[in-house]
């Protein structure tokens, strides 16, 4: 069976690629499977009967023959680990592209993640500016010490892996900041994975999607 | 050779074991694997020395012959992938068990860390209380939707494995609040994992380790 996927029908991005299916969509056209959409209105999230295949009620899961999983790092690393293009084959090469996948949702995310609660929920406050430069100012941090390690690397550990299929995806988020403007290394790494041939077709993929459901 | 990792030597926490090196130390116990410790100093994080060990200069790092690794959630992934005792033999269980791991990591904890930060850093604002407020709306959200997916079950998905030490781990964070209390199924999972010899073993360590460093 060909594994399903959840995604927004309408994702608030308007085709902008931001929401996390994208990242499974990129992990599926890096290890050349195909797969198949299950689309859930974004106004509703899920629909409670979704709470078996997610019990957060986000997008995406996938299911396959007897297998449901949900969160989409457990969903890209069990897609590479099926299938050659996402991890290395070397043991410890592969320990250490997954800590990369773990650092892009652990490490780099939250902050990143906060900051767009700040900004969907919070502008309005009188305090919002404070709170901003106290949020940016804990992303800042982990950008210099991302941008150093990267230092003159195409990729975060040898060749592109999973663990830079989530950073590239995580720091996508920056996108509506002029944050990443500061980090010439960083962007160029974001634009090295946005040119990529599979992030392309997914991208068109998911673009795709929101252009039809729109039309409706 | 034995796996060194890295933890604070005297933890802010004072030995509650809240540092996330208490979730590698727990996943050594549960495989009955020997470990040793290399001690850093809290108050300067790590040596930038350690850059190498963690771009992100955080603990607690792993190394192993050839092999140095940082995140907590990708050090216990390792050591539950070497050795029996955190993923259950069937290889879809054992990817669902992956999935909660990264549930605990990027989907319980962020607003659960994003509360730490209200608490340490703007606790003297005059909006904090409106801050917090919208935080544990959060919170409890998450709360809501784990406590209802557990239900009657002992752990999150059949026998105990690497994702239920992390979230135990993760909502374990939540002791300095109230909020806890008013989930007694969350409650009684979390002493569920408290209870068991490995965390107890796990958790005598760290405090061993605190009482030291503090009567140096």
């Amino acid at each position: 069976m060909t594994p399903i996927i959840t995604a927004f029908a309408r994702s608030p991005d308007r085709g902008r690629g931001m929401a996390r299916d994208m990242r499974v969509r990129w992990a599926f056209e890096e290890t050349g499977q195909p797969y198949d959409l299950r689309l859930v209105p974004f106004e509703t999230r899920m629909d409670v009967a979704d709470r078996a295949a997610n019990p957060f009620c986000k997008i995406p899961t996938y299911e396959e023959d007897g297998l449901t999983l949900f969160e989409s790092g457990a969903i890209v690393l069990h897609i590479a680990q099926q299938h050659l293009g996402l991890l290395p084959p070397d043991a410890h090469a592969r320990a250490r592209a997954v800590a990369w996948m773990f650092a892009a949702l652990n490490t780099i995310e939250p902050p990143i993640l906060d900051r767009q609660y700040a900004v969907f929920f919070e502008a309005k406050e009188p305090w919002f500016a404070q709170r901003l430069a106290r949020v940016d100012e804990r992303i800042r941090k982990r950008l210099d010490e991302l941008s150093l390690h990267l230092g003159e690397r195409d990729w975060l550990d040898g060749g592109f892996s999973a663990g830079d299929l989530m950073m590239v995806m995580v720091l996508r988020w920056l996108a509506t900041s002029p944050m990443l403007d500061a980090y010439p290394k960083l962007s160029a790494y974001v634009a090295r994975g946005e040119a990529r041939p599979a992030f392309q077709r997914a991208f068109a993929a998911q673009l795709a999607t929101f252009t039809a459901s729109s039309a409706g």
